[in-house]
């Protein structure tokens, strides 16, 4: 490659690993292969008008198709629009008219719950392996054959500059924002995860005999870098569909799959799932926060990880790794690989007072954590007032509570609109949540402001029991910890409350919002 | 950091590695305490009138100044020109008028050899612990301690495209030739060696928990990016300044070192100083071939090794691996690792024929090395005429004859103009050197041409003996390896001679034109 365009990655792995495998359902397509289809379907769409700064929506799920599409629109010049498929389809139509999506490439195993999305662009173009659609729509397959096998004639005038991709995120209040990636964010952000996890200590580490399996959907910052690194990479791919935990599990076995990517919830299922069965495999979750049980859990079937902090406001920013003092097969090594993250080679991370000015690196003062990297995006699409608020002198104002440690090591605690405001210091939710989701009656535990006359706030902590358990007994627990110098007495919760199921965001975390609501607390 | 400008990488270690140390001499600098004396020699430089586009000549050992330089010069926009010691001084001042140095920085163990250039430059800046020079020069330390804490105004300015370094790079025949690297191409470069070694299995993996010590000069690419990467990965560093093949032992041994990079005449001058003592080591080697003996010697001493193919002129641009079907500690394994290499991530590299089309990956068939990737230079300066020559459409003419195997394994055979030419084909000098090398009676050999009526060209072995061999020795042994199909007939040179002195080059490799002289062969 000659500049960080997304499709210029292909060159090097089409001359250096192009017998390498990408596996989607029944395909198996070496690079060249791929290479090829996507090339042509290149040419095809530039006949047909997809130029230069062309939006194109894809709906579907971690498929060959969608990774083909990452790299045939980057040698148009053209948007990929990564749609979220887990958004209601009023938001979806939102997000698809802010951007100005004029194409949309669906998955025909969608066709349902997307019908009335077609109205909203001109072309439509299904994707599968069924037969031609019956309302007209051109699909993926005939627009591959009907390509020539001619590269693009602008493909190597596309700049580093130039957009990629645009992505919408969905915050629990207001509506989606935009976030418009370069080549260049998009090159550097994916490739600073992979060598982050190949140059320190981590519970995910890679290498370029790793296969891999990403279970976190391409539409998520294409699925955390992986849709980019892993051609980057050279290694085998096995893209997953909608394969369920038992499906996914097969396919680790069956393509030897070493390297997985997943929130904490799938990876609970893919636990679940496997049983008492040993699983050997090596995980980067993140996205919420790892309890001890499950990362225990994850332990005792061979399962190692790391958790990545980031987001896609800011990309990828931190991976969490086993100190050089610390043995990593040891607990501490877990615990520390579960909570604990450092910032990704390139990226500075600051943790901020509300005057902007950093806090002590003492391991428990807490404030808000600033991000700067060369692959921070420019700001929320068409929001200059969001954007102003948020990416302040080059820097990235997160919103979420954090401390560091006198090394560098960063502990989010929480997100600033989650945690509890009480008697004007910070409680962090995510640490009371962290430490009850440690006691053996408890599958999750969720803690929220409940309003308070004295205090302004308090938490309060909803628990979904796996036995029945009294709020006397988690209270003495906490006490334990209180007095064992783990917990800070004045974060207690006054109030417990039990719920078998919590209402979750579309991203498949708790939507604190609703679940408030339901409590009659907002 | 915020863009890819080499003193903005500091910005990431100052925050995640503060602590972590440079040992020079008697100076043990934590990278903290680094950034302090980068800032306030670039405010003093700068008040000095060093600014954006000013050329500053180099010349020193590798010490923790000349890291230092590496980084204040950058803060203020100006050209670090990296000196060639190891050129006569007329070569030297030759390159620093070329490039047209304004200042230079010269350690004070190079006194007495560099006097000749004083008046060659304005400034001129002694670099020691010496007492203050009697010649009224100024001293590094002098500056250091004159500076304030504060970065030069201009140091958020520096773009990526801007001029970061100069070096001219020293052929067999003509003047040197200048090679001007912006800051994006040293940074570019010199991580993707570091990410190669990390996600491929190499003989010289690297980590930041691994302890290097650069033997590579920082004049020769900035000691093959060492001095860039390793700040990068917050690594303890070592500098040898003139430290010898002995001390370079004792520091080794002090100070934990775990990783180098040298040329093979250093490996070879180390294991000797080793003994039969065990060097537990990981090296970068390249520059010259790596012979079977010495990778072999290597071995025996827990040495593990990598090869790197590139130069000033591409940069990095391949380093060997062991494929994924191949033991590591196997007797292969070493094999590969010392003679085949396989492209760094980004890079491409084709083997072409004398119509720029190229040749089958089989292993066997020679051609010419064509490269590209995104940190390639745009030329050498000043001298449209030579890059016209070598840098074409995008891709660099390496004048390097090697063949290509199935899966993009590249085998440097020879340069172009040292191969011999006969009767129509090449023959590869190099593969003949290596083998003659693995005898036990041999401890160098080099092929040459020799003018012939008939073939044009045929290969003459010149053989630096061990212990008295004959001609008709060497031939039965070459031809036992043509019997064995390791060697093809019509390569097994027609005479020998035998030296016991070869004529080198300032970077330590046999001078072949000097040699083909002596012989009477030019």
């Amino acid at each position: 490659m000659k500049k960080l365009v997304v499709h210029e990655l292909l060159r090097h792995t089409l001359l250096s690993r192009p017998e390498s495998e990408i596996v989607s359902g029944d395909v198996r397509l070496p690079y060249a292969q791929m290479y090829d289809r996507v090339v042509r379907l290149a040419d095809r769409l530039g006949r047909m008008g997809v130029g230069q700064g062309t939006v194109v929506g894809v709906l579907d799920v971690n498929s060959h198709r969608y990774l083909e599409l990452h790299y045939a629109l980057s040698m148009l010049g053209a948007v990929i629009h990564t749609l979220n498929f887990r958004l209601a389809a009023e938001d979806l139509a939102y997000t698809i008219r802010h951007a100005k999506d004029e194409w949309i490439f669906a998955w025909e195993g969608f066709a349902e719950a997307v019908r009335p999305l077609r109205s909203t662009v001109s072309r439509w173009v299904w994707m599968g392996d069924g037969a031609d659609p019956e309302d007209g729509a051109l699909t993926y397959e005939a627009l591959v054959a009907e390509g020539r096998l001619v590269e693009p004639d602008g493909a190597d005038r596309i700049d580093e500059a130039d957009p990629y991709s645009i992505f919408y995120t969905t915050g629990t209040t207001g509506r989606p924002k935009g976030l418009m990636y370069r080549h260049r964010d998009v090159i550097l952000a994916s490739l600073q995860i992979a060598h982050h996890l190949a140059l320190y200590r981590t519970g995910a580490s890679v290498g370029t005999g790793d296969v891999f399996m990403p279970l976190i959907p391409f539409f998520h910052i294409h699925g955390w870098g992986s849709a980019i690194f892993v051609p980057y990479l050279g290694a085998k791919l096995v893209l997953p569909g909608r394969a369920g935990p038992a499906e996914q599990l097969a396919l680790i076995r069956r393509e030897g799959v070493t390297w997985s990517n997943m929130v904490p919830t799938q990876m609970q299922m893919l636990l679940d799932a496997a049983g008492d069965e040993p699983l050997g495999l090596k995980v980067l979750t993140g996205g919420s926060p790892l309890s001890s049980g499950l990362a225990q859990a994850a332990r005792d079937r061979g399962v190692t990880y790391s958790l990545i902090y980031g987001g896609s406001d800011q990309l990828g920013a931190s991976i969490s790794v086993v100190p050089e003092h610390v043995d990593p097969t040891s607990a501490e090594a877990g615990r520390i690989l579960a909570t604990r993250t450092r910032p990704l080679p390139m990226v500075e991370i600051e943790v901020r007072d509300r005057e902007g000015l950093a806090v002590p690196r003492d391991g428990k003062t807490i404030g808000e954590v600033w991000v700067r990297s060369p692959w921070l995006p420019q700001g929320y699409y068409n929001d200059p007032e969001r954007t102003r608020e948020s990416y302040v002198d080059g820097w990235f104002r997160s919103g979420d509570l954090a401390v560091l440690e006198d090394d560098g090591t960063l502990y989010v605690v929480d997100r600033e609109k989650d945690a509890v405001k009480s008697g004007g210091e910070w409680i962090p939710c995510g640490v009371l949540e962290s430490l009850l989701s440690e006691h053996p009656k408890v599958i999750e535990a969720v803690v929220v402001a409940k309003p308070d006359e004295r205090w302004g706030e308090r938490p309060l902590a909803v628990i979904r029991p796996r036995t029945p358990i009294s709020p006397e007994e988690l209270r003495a627990y906490l006490g334990g910890l209180v007095d064992a110098g783990k917990l800070t007495k004045f974060w207690v919760p006054d109030d417990f409350v039990f719920l078998d199921n919590l209402p979750v965001t579309s991203a498949g975390k708790v939507h604190k919002v609703s679940l408030r609501k339901m409590l009659g607390l907002a």
